[in-house]
């Protein structure tokens, strides 16, 4: 594996699941996997989840990790060619990642979108550059459209947690004080829409997600409706991907805070969330603390699929 | 040993001393213990001795060691249940500290008195949310109102320098141009209170500690009276306990300075200090140069009392 | 080797470029030596490349790295001694560094020029006090003066891509929009200067590095002139040396920017720069992208250079 952005990158999403479940029960089983080798991971945005699980992921694997955080004040990147580089940018990126590449084997990195410009968003621009000049395996720790590893976490959770065959999954829109990316429902959809799962979309006209993602995955306005019979509700706010209001907060309609009336429309719906969750906004206190939250369980997975991308990665190198 | 926060979570103190000195003599020796469990280390609050030793002593035991920098401003948690989370703080610590639990064997706090609320402060509000949320052994890397790994490592400094078999030891306030916790003091009680020492205290009037450390301890506000026939001299300064002047400066008066005057009122006595120290406030150039200023092996046997809850917690585990 | 922040310091020359060729063959060959030591990386200013590539060099040895990134704003050290420390500086350097000495074997300090006192940073007052009083070899990881790690991968990289016995090698100053400390210069001339190379230095007047650095190499003016017949330019900006003008920008002068027609004036010449580079001040974008730019060669070849620093100071422990 030499990239991991997408669902596609996984292959056989079975095959994926069955090695993940390996992982778990045998976590320190492929420390001879990772000895000699050094995973960077690189932070252009701040992070809890992300950076311990993808350390103590690699760690596991017996790798060595370098954590660097690029403080986007102090260390700004020139991006173009041809500028003449005299004013606060120090370093071009053409630079930067193949040296950055030069001192490790697997590079992760986290950029967020910036919501400056929807076409650099959208094109990956940062993590693009990584893959194609660091000379490494590139995973991403959460870049402008997708956040893989939690999708693939997530999708790990479900398939511990289902009780039926094919289990009704509901990602469901809720409000935000903040303008938040896209990246952790358009990959939840990415990867559901490949998953053996009944999935749907609920969220208020307008929060309409890239149709990239989408793909074939019903989506139904009527929150309520979206929930009944549900096995699985996954709650996260995101801001507009349409072009006249994208990135901007329009919406902070509380009547879609997920709450006990609502789960109960569900089939006993385990409760997800990717964390950090605003309580009492997405999520009321009563819900995220029930016996049916599994949002802790959830986070400790981030650990597998990170282990089971670089597993992959290492097997690559070698 | 699963908390550790007070001398009487080391049970025996003298079982709990032999074990640091077998330690001492073999630090690598227990590397087996270690191997694949990893601590995380929490920082809320900056640290430059604890940072450096506690990661030492992990690596010693042959563990993984994750650091984390809670940066105040920017990752604030919520702490009450019922917030509707529509401000600055992002997530709750009911979410983030089982999370932290999930990716660790082993969890180290640092988390200081704010002076906010000394209910808060003494009720050590912050400590006690991991040791109850984060399903992890939990040791004290300073807390609100306790010090124990440099109470412990006190007291092993002790243990290697004293000269008779009960020597008298002295806790003195001193000067200090801003309004510092009682953590460290408070745990010098407790830790003196239970080891075969002559223990005083001395400071000026209003400065008296908490009655839960000072315990039996002989108080002596005449500083020189104190002095004599001491063979330790620990020196720090702290702010007031007492309700109406609790965590304000209200003396500087820089006779309490300890100076070679002083020192020559003891029995040739060793200084010791936690650091880091204000010269010429706390002590002056030439007694923390003299050849009886013990603060760096002092400093130095942080690597071992860590090492010590350390090594217990990885036992424990098992 | 106890001390590392010249050539001097590695002895015979070739001897190191023999032993830094082995390493670079068999990085892994020597995990023994490091094994149960710590190497402390400490850092008073930012960096990419030495802080990546000196933990890669650490790691390959087997070594524990503790990475410390000093404040300068939060943890200012009192370097006088007898002064009342009754302001902003909270520890005196004569306790920090002794104590950081303690939990680690080996300490590697990075330390800029201030710019402040001439006196102050050519006496290297940072670096030399870590020396003095650290108790544990240490090398410059880039000091107020010189940057040998630099220089010795620079060397390694000429010995590698050398087509002839003794190579022209032209330092080159160039333009940039800030003043830049001496350092990386004053090192190259040092180590050019042992190496059996034809060296030659080419700055505007005024920019005359210090005598003790460039020592017998020829100066020459005019940069065209100076880059017939050369083997690698290496460019660079300083800034002034001269009592009247130090540390001061006084020339901008986009003329001397290394180009394409410039570097049609050497014998095919390769181009050399320690990074980060400020693109079409410092060089043009098509020298930079071109074949015979080996910035990134060279930047790997710090793994090397500190990698045989730190194997010499691991032999010397023992």
């Amino acid at each position: 594996m030499k990239v991991f952005t997408n669902v596609k990158d996984l292959g056989d999403l079975n095959a994926a699941l069955k090695e993940a479940f390996e992982i778990k029960k045998n976590r320190f089983g492929y420390k001879q996997l990772g000895t000699n080798k050094t995973v960077m991971l690189v932070f252009f945005n701040s992070s809890l989840r992300t950076r311990l699980s993808s350390q103590k992921a690699a760690m596991n694997l017996g790798m060595n990790t370098i954590v660097l955080d690029v403080n986007q004040g102090a260390w700004r990147l020139e991006t173009e060619r041809g500028v003449v580089m005299d004013g606060d940018k120090s370093e071009h990126l053409l630079e930067a990642i193949p040296v950055m590449g030069c001192y490790c084997d697997v590079i992760g990195v986290r950029s967020f979108a910036r919501f400056e410009n929807k076409q650099d968003d959208y094109t990956e621009k940062i993590l693009n550059q990584f893959i194609r000049y660091s000379n490494r395996p590139v995973f991403s720790m959460e870049g402008a459209t997708t956040h893989p590893l939690q999708a693939f976490a997530d999708l790990i959770t479900i398939e511990e947690y289902k009780t039926k065959a094919r289990p009704k999954v509901v990602l469901t829109w809720a409000p935000h004080p903040r303008a938040l990316p896209q990246a952790v429902p358009n990959s939840f959809a990415d990867f559901m829409n490949e998953a053996d799962v009944e999935f749907v979309i609920t969220h208020p006209e307008g929060y309409e997600l890239a149709p990239q993602f989408v793909r074939g995955a019903r989506i139904e306005y009527h929150q309520d409706k979206a929930f009944e019979g549900a096995d699985f509700i996954y709650a996260k706010n995101w801001s507009p991907f349409r072009d006249d209001i994208y990135g901007k907060v329009v919406n902070r309609d509380m009547s879609w805070t997920v709450d006990s009336r609502k789960m109960a429309l569900t089939n006993d719906a385990f409760f997800m969330h990717c964390l950090p969750v605003r309580r009492n906004m997405i999520v009321t206190d009563d819900v995220i603390e029930s016996p049916k939250s599994i949002v802790i369980p959830e986070a400790a997975n981030r650990e597998i699929s990170c282990q089971t991308i670089l597993k992959r990665m290492l097997e690559s190198l070698s």
